[in-house]
């Protein structure tokens, strides 16, 4: 079986609760994986789908600090920004997320890393809105080529360390 | 009709998303109520029920910030904190919010300012958590009685600006 295989993106919606969940594993240990969230110069290499950078203003990635990243496509900027509310080394990352573009529209994101053993990681990232219409319209909107390809350079920069 | 008759405050949950939503109308303009929620001297006045004195550790209200208080009583410590998601002058405050006695619990509090005009000003504050059990444990919490007594104080403050 191959890392391509093996290490599948899942992406799930919540019937209760406004959430969109993403599951993925990665041949990687835990640090590295952390490493690579936290890092500015790493988390830049892979953040997003394929042939597209984003310049990080802002990248204090710790709890109590704050991010901003754009994205310039035919002179258009395409602007993220967001808060660390808890940085738990290895363990959590609790921040939130707000597209500039629907500058009312407000994410609570929490990623949790798991050890799996054997140098490998599960990654659990929920995404929780206000509304269930937001969530699933964010759902469609084409954001799995985004995840599964900013997840397969994620393996490319890990391979790397 | 008196201020306190006029200017009730309430607080009610939704039954589609877990949320509860807390209303209340202030006899002071929007500016004033906007300075009393992100000036620490003021904010320090009227936050949580009477007879209890928060220590803000850290208090930078501004878009990127963030913050942390304690409450300390019989030799306990009580501690919140939070990241100040977006803070819109005199419009909109979103920020985190987490009480450090559960704390894996984060709140996405989304905070909106009306200018009612002669000088009254409508509060809307929305709280958001990943789970209705969650929620309903927060109100049944006793929650109440701080908002209340909390913007008792607030029209206090208000009153001496």
């Amino acid at each position: 079986m191959s890392a391509t295989t093996r290490n599948q993106t899942s992406i799930e919606v919540d019937t209760a609760v406004p959430t969109v969940t993403i599951t993925r594993e990665f041949d990687a240990p835990v640090a590295l994986v952390f490493r690579a969230y936290t890092e500015p110069d790493l988390f830049q290499q892979w953040i997003g789908p394929r042939n597209r950078t984003f310049e990080l203003q802002e990248f204090d990635c710790r709890t109590g600090g704050s991010y901003r990243y754009v994205h310039t496509s035919d002179g258009n900027e395409f602007g993220f920004h967001g808060s660390f509310h808890e940085v738990r080394p290895n363990e959590l990352i609790v921040q939130t997320f707000t597209f500039e573009g629907f500058p009312d529209q407000v994410a609570l994101e929490k990623l949790v890393l798991e050890d799996l053993g054997n140098g490998r990681t599960r990654l659990t990232a929920t995404s929780l809105v206000d509304s269930f219409a937001d969530r699933d319209a964010f759902v469609a909107s084409g954001m799995e080529t985004g995840v599964v390809e900013g997840y397969e350079r994620l393996d490319e920069v890990l391979a790397r360390l």
